[in-house]
């Protein structure tokens, strides 16, 4: 278990606001009946990002009931957009009601029987979190590590490969959210092309943001996540699985926790007449329609642009003021920039300061493990060159101020 | 695995709708930019039932990262709130961000090592489903069952622990939504007291609608769901563990899945400074803050009162119809009735009439093993006479005039 850099109330005033905050609720002295006012922000840390208006305005639509025909087809509808998002081609892809992260376990525990050799490259937090994942599963794990914003070169798991030919599972981050590294994940799915070896990609920072074909490259377990470069609100993991993983789910030699359990979401999500299964989250369903009717629309190619010129933007102005990246340039990842902390400068404080100065939510390093970074996203809504103006304007100028004081 | 009751639409004018929005989907001819337009439904079925307006508008709030300070105080606001609704003694209380049936999940996985005997009262879909799941997860289930629309005696879940009296659970559903049965679990609760099994409860459609007491009826590990007397939206589960459960969480033989592992999730919902999890779903807390605020606003017991009125009058109404009620009047459970299909009569054609020409919606027998019935859910916002009134109306409008046909 890891802790992060964790933003506190930046002066005494909010602080002593949050702590009677937490006495009143406890002490039954503020009124349960208080409404939420949530500030407004600018979401530019790791994600969530801010949803789309459309995306917001869906989810007042009417609630329909989980088995009412108009529903069924509106879930048909999410399949084919989401299909289209993942670059799919035959594969299975929903939306599962929970986080990314057991959207990761899901694949996992899907594709992997106790015993089996899983090959993971870790060069950051989620990779760590995958080699977590599939040691609780009681997967044989191979890791194969890089330094936090380095990529793990392929040639290295293709190495680990050949030391262990009967790996069932070669696992990656396609985009490192802790570290801002795209690992080439087309070159891989052409590397392993051929093989028995399945290969599962992390895409919760690439999905609707980088250029990403499961279909064409061979991935056959991929997750991600709705709050990032789809620009949805939070609450969905979308999964994409090729039919092999498929045929391998349903040759496990040992039986899956039910909310696990693939084929039976997929008799509710795809199949007609639908198995009753749970009950979807509706106004997520909505929003997550509008977000991808928003990413079809605009094109996918277009959209991968869009995101790559806003972080062009954002290293481009902060690299004038002096900062620099994590990742080398080649492996930067588009919608995540890990800028480095400069030397004698406190990452933390400056993050409060954006937060309650500026209204402007950055990231900071993931874990202990990590080097000191501030994690700037540029995601869905906000990828654009003005926000990416507007948050290295703000970071430098605290900066700024900071060290001129 | 057992299909539903499905509605199919109604007319050949619909299906043809139906029909031509699928294959314009899957052939691109319709625009992926058209917008969603949910028809407005009354959603008397089993859930989700309409989501309170002040939950609607909740979901419009600012987006605020997962970390963010300010978040932090409302997850502890939420906690604090459903501690109450739950009828909470230091239990540790948060809404998972699943299903319900995964709530259902959670509890088994946390607090049974395979092996491990499980007494599990049967008699409905969702007692199945905990025997489904208890296996699974390699428990070795006691069943003791009931007919459908009868409640399973606490004497006889006692008998069975007498007969394997190191059963680490006994497992029962308190509001079984497929037959509209209300278990004596205070009862139960209390007859267990000074054992060291555990008692787990299915309160999905009881919490916020039912006499519901977990910190003195001394249940230790109870589930929900937001979208039913609650009022809020699909997309959470909230849970209440007591303290003994999460000492014998601790203590489990097995490792758990990631996902399903309690000490993480309290990690970040209630201990502060927060460790990074997952990222909440922002929108679906807002709205479960709201809906939370609703109940304990109304007071608990007044909720409960609203509940059982309206469904009296909803059992009134349809009596003197000549329907009748598949559960026996001492064990009828408030929020959902079950209704029975009179001989002659088609269920599920009724059920169309009602959604199409009514925009009505109730719900029909789950699954293969169900008894020819309506399922009438009058929850949350619901709950109210005028609702009761208009349902059985139509109710018996259709009926009559199908028989007069």
């Amino acid at each position: 278990m890891v802790s992060v850099t964790l933003l506190s109330p930046s002066g005494p005033e909010r602080r002593d606001d949050a702590r009677t905050a937490h006495a009143s609720v406890s002490g039954h002295n503020r009124s349960p009946m208080s409404e939420l006012s949530p500030p407004s922000r600018l979401l530019c840390g790791p994600g969530p990002t801010n949803a789309e208006p459309a995306v917001l305005e869906a989810m007042q639509l009417p609630i329909l009931g989980h088995m009412d025909p108009d529903l069924q087809d509106i879930l048909l509808e999410v399949v084919d957009l989401l299909g289209r998002a993942y670059g799919a081609s035959g594969e299975l892809v929903l939306p599962l009601q929970s986080t990314g992260t057991s959207g990761m376990e899901t694949g996992i525990a899907s594709l992997v029987d106790p015993g089996d050799v899983v090959i993971i490259g870790v060069n950051g937090y989620f990779g760590a979190r995958m080699v977590e994942i599939a040691e609780r599963w009681g997967a044989e794990v191979v890791r194969v590590d890089a330094d936090w914003g380095e990529h793990v070169p392929n040639e290295r798991l293709l190495g680990a490969l050949d030391d262990h030919p009967g790996a069932r599972l070669v696992a990656i981050v396609h985009a490192e959210t802790s570290t801002g590294v795209e690992h080439p994940l087309a070159e891989l799915g052409a590397q392993l092309s051929g093989r028995d070896t399945l290969l599962m990609a992390d895409c919760v920072t690439s999905l609707g943001g980088v250029e990403l074909r499961v279909g064409d490259w061979g991935v056959d377990y991929a997750y991600s996540c709705t709050q990032k470069c789809l620009g949805s609100a939070p609450g969905m993991s979308p999964i994409a699985v090729s039919e092999r993983a498929l045929q391998r789910f349903d040759a496990r030699r040992t039986t899956l926790p039910f909310t696990f359990d693939l084929r039976l979401l997929e008799r509710y999500w795809v199949n007609r007449p639908a198995t009753y299964h749970h009950t979807v989250p509706v106004p997520q369903v909505y929003a997550l329609h509008a977000a991808l009717t928003g990413v079809v629309e605009e094109g996918l190619e277009a959209r991968w642009e869009r995101h790559r010129a806003a972080a062009a933007r954002f290293a481009q102005r902060i690299g004038a003021g002096g900062l620099e990246l994590l990742a080398d340039p080649e492996h930067r990842l588009a919608p995540l920039s890990a800028v480095r902390v400069p030397e004698g400068a406190d990452g933390a404080a400056v993050q409060r300061e954006l937060l309650y100065e500026h209204g402007i939510e950055v990231g900071g390093g993931l874990g202990p493990a990590a080097p000191p970074i501030w994690r700037v996203g540029l995601m869905g809504h906000n990828a654009n060159e003005a926000t990416a103006d507007r948050v290295a304007g703000a970071l430098l100028e605290v900066l700024g101020r900071r060290s001129s004081n």
